[in-house]
């Protein structure tokens, strides 16, 4: 196996050049003096350059031919079966796009999230319209360079989520849908209202730092092979072998914004902490898609970390860190407070069970402009319309509604339904963890959560890209993605807190 | 001057790539998590590899050839004549050495610098020898290949004081010492002890912090072009234009230690941010040599950060940030306390008099080595007898004495010297800027620097590599180096507080 030894080798150069971007892209965000943004952007677009330059390469192509006829007779889910086709699958994908395609992308997504922020700014849809149809058209090029087989969608979503289908997606997200909107509408229609209050009194940073850091090593987070920074916006980085980094950012006088964040990027860092490093820069040490890697935040933020019996361990500590901040608060208002389920008009403040709306909803906005069946003009009527009928809400604005998320503006076409998919996985992997594992709310509530993530690590971290999502998720819990576990999930929370 | 504009697009790209290092060096002092240690070695080998072999390619040897060809008629002073002059120096420097020489010191620094600090720690001289031994011998090699005039130290002195010769050094160093030693006997013969219990009262991490970034700022350090963190060892990096990061560290029970250590690094890091930004990845934008880019750490340390005025302007604003801890100071005992000179064993806490004759001493020993006089076993001996004769005192033992610095075990032969020449120089630009500013101290005294940066900025930094450090001094002051402006500060001083 000569040849595959060989592409190995390279691919683990060009993840080393890689992994040197992501240091120049968590300290732009981290550290970065304003005036040294030039010089960086000129740092990173040449590791940028070397990488896509050394990766496609016919060289590489070639090696890849000669690497596929040598590992052709071993089982798929071999390390060198593995490596070569999803490798090949890659630099397919990689050699598809013409330069000329891939440079005026690369100059709309610029322009594009420029126009988008002034837009958003002075809450005017007419002033982005041209450039969200300059994008799509892009996009239908791009989508017309990968090809096809059932819907133009299914091009792009498999760069976030391999293997799945708009169909699929479809199928499940509108089983969820229903359910969904019914079971938030009797939240909203009880009358109860969380006691909030608990989590906007006054939090010093220094005092939310120490109990992240608490929180993130608690639930496994290595911080002799990682830290935990501060960003304007929160997120987490797998730099290279004992190097995970994540951020968060702290609000003193809201105590959720930086702790359930460090929650949701530490499940991020755990994945990443937990990919084997003999394999760094090949498929079997990376995360399968965008949708699995979601599921891990998601799982310790939400499953996990809005528990009762997370917070049976957590809360005496919470009480010892922010001291008389906490007077007069029982467990259970705490324990409430932090699982409020409430309609709200922007995604990224959204809660636990709202936000799958939030997703739903973009994700069938961005099919039907994408099949040509509603046309960019009608997309704020069609987003106020479906906040109305979905969350029950009046959008107030655009830059409340359709002008919210960046994505779009950066062709991120196709991501959206990934934080959604975190969700369902999440549940349904949950599910499965505690048949598996007996009583892990016994455990939580003794600080042990070492059997869950190890769980996790032998299930789904161990494997890199053996196996796809929808794989996985059968591998695991023996049955197709269903919306069954998480609206299991919600609809007990739903019980316990607002008696619906 | 097409060969001209393409050598320095190359050497521009080049330094691009440098540059990345220099963040990965920067994050790894300050933020590396200590898992991550290989997977970094890996990423700063594969940059320095990178950017040794795109320097030393036969084709920037001929695009040196020929754009020297096209600049010879420019004066030398010029920028095409400048970049040509000096990478023509650094280019013949960087390819006599034969490969097998630069892997054997590469992997003798490594061997050497562990040896060196296991026999430091056991205080075992006879274990180190060997391992000095080998370097003495490789760097034998390396004068060799390079080639000298007058004395093989020489050829070594090139790589951080250029120009410089061991003979012109021991003219100036000869003319120091016997002034310098009798001076610190009258100080020390004098009984008067400086109120150090001043400087070792409780001062909170956070406060100095503060206190430090309020004096960055004062002297004209751009914190949006950079940054001050913490490291074990301080340091300045200028990463590239709009990005100069220096560290410190923080003893709680001592002032001294980050607030003139940070003084310090701020002198580095205004050179850093004073050169010209357009002529980034060249010579006309890059440091003189070491000795002068001490000069500009020393100056501010010292000359300014040590003076009565400078703490006309600070010390209030130091009785603000520190509150209680400063009762009952007065400014004449706090003046005397930041002044103190007293003999000491180890050289990085030496006071601004004293620090000389560790230099002077270091000086006479690698001389001595390197020309045969003096044997490495005899090392010891040598060293505590200078130390009875220069600063009377008696050595406890090697870890206090000939084995308290990195420098010879990483083959760093030639490098001590140019401290001591950054003193020398600081304090004779000082004086000319006295002259050509008029009066320096009321400027201090109300917090006005700007006028000797600027002064700095016009005489030293904007010239980037154009005059060598014996011209500038020379240009700026009509003399050459001497002792005279130094002993007349350090006598001042003894003065002023010794009555000496």
């Amino acid at each position: 196996m000569k040849s595959y030894a060989k592409l190995i080798a390279e691919m683990k150069e060009i993840a080393l050049i890689g992994s040197i971007g992501a240091v120049l892209g968590y300290d732009e965000r981290t550290a970065l003096p304003p005036k040294g943004t030039e010089h960086r952007s000129n740092q990173s677009a040449f590791i940028a350059k070397m990488v896509h330059e050394k990766f496609t390469t016919k060289a590489v192509g070639e090696l890849l031919k000669e690497a596929a006829e040598e590992t052709k007779a071993l089982p798929a889910d071999s390390t060198e079966a593995t490596n070569v086709r999803q490798l090949k699958k890659r630099y397919d994908r990689s050699t598809k796009l013409p330069t000329a395609l891939v440079e005026a992308l690369s100059k709309a997504i610029v322009i594009g999230e420029a126009a988008w922020a002034g837009a958003r700014k002075s809450d005017d849809f007419e002033a982005f319209a041209p450039y969200l149809n300059t994008m799509l058209d892009l996009k239908k090029q791009e989508i017309e360079c990968y090809g096809y087989t059932t819907e133009p969608y299914d091009a792009l979503l498999e760069d976030y989520e391999p293997g799945m289908t708009a169909a699929e997606l479809r199928n499940v997200f509108e089983g969820l849908r229903g359910p969904l909107v019914e079971l938030i509408g009797r939240i909203t229609s009880s009358g109860k209202v969380a006691p909030l209050e608990i989590l906007e009194r006054n939090y010093p940073a220094e005092l939310q730092t120490n109990f992240c850091k608490i929180a993130a090593a608690a639930v496994g987070f290595d911080f002799e092979a990682g830290r935990l920074d501060i960003s304007v916006h929160p997120f987490c980085s797998g730099v290279g072998p004992g190097d995970t980094r994540m951020t968060t950012r702290y609000d003193v006088n809201y105590f959720g914004d930086a702790f359930f964040g460090t929650l949701h990027e530490s499940g991020h860092a755990l994945y990443d902490q937990g990919l084997p490093d003999e394999h760094f820069g090949t498929p079997c040490g990376e995360a399968v898609s965008l949708g699995i890697h979601e599921s891990q935040s998601r799982m310790w933020e939400n499953l996990v970390g809005r528990s009762e019996s997370f917070w049976k361990f957590m809360l005496p500590k919470a009480r010892e860190v922010f001291g008389s901040t906490l007077t007069g608060v029982s467990d259970a208002q705490w324990l409430w407070a932090v699982n409020d389920v409430r309609p709200s008009h922007i995604r990224v403040e959204a809660d636990e069970a709202t936000y799958n709306l939030h997703v739903l909803l973009r994700f069938e906005m961005e099919t039907a402009i994408l099949s040509g069946q509603m046309a960019i003009k009608d997309l704020p009527g069609e987003w106020n319309s479906r906040m109305a009928k979905y969350l029950g809400l009046k959008v107030p604005d655009n830059a409340r509604g359709c002008l919210q998320d960046v994505h779009w503006s950066a062709g991120l076409m196709g991501y959206f339904p990934t934080y959604t998919l975190g969700n369902l996985y999440a549940a349904q992997f949950f599910v499965q963890a505690r048949k598996d594992l007996g009583d892990l709310d016994a455990m939580f509530a003794r600080g042990e959560f070492a059997p869950l993530l190890g769980w996790l690590r032998k299930n789904i971290h161990g494997h890199g890209q053996r196996f796809t999502a929808k794989e996985l998720v059968q591998r695991i819990t023996g049955k197709p993605l269903s919306h069954d576990a998480l609206m299991t999930h919600l609809s007990a929370k739903a019980k316990q807190f607002y008696g619906v």
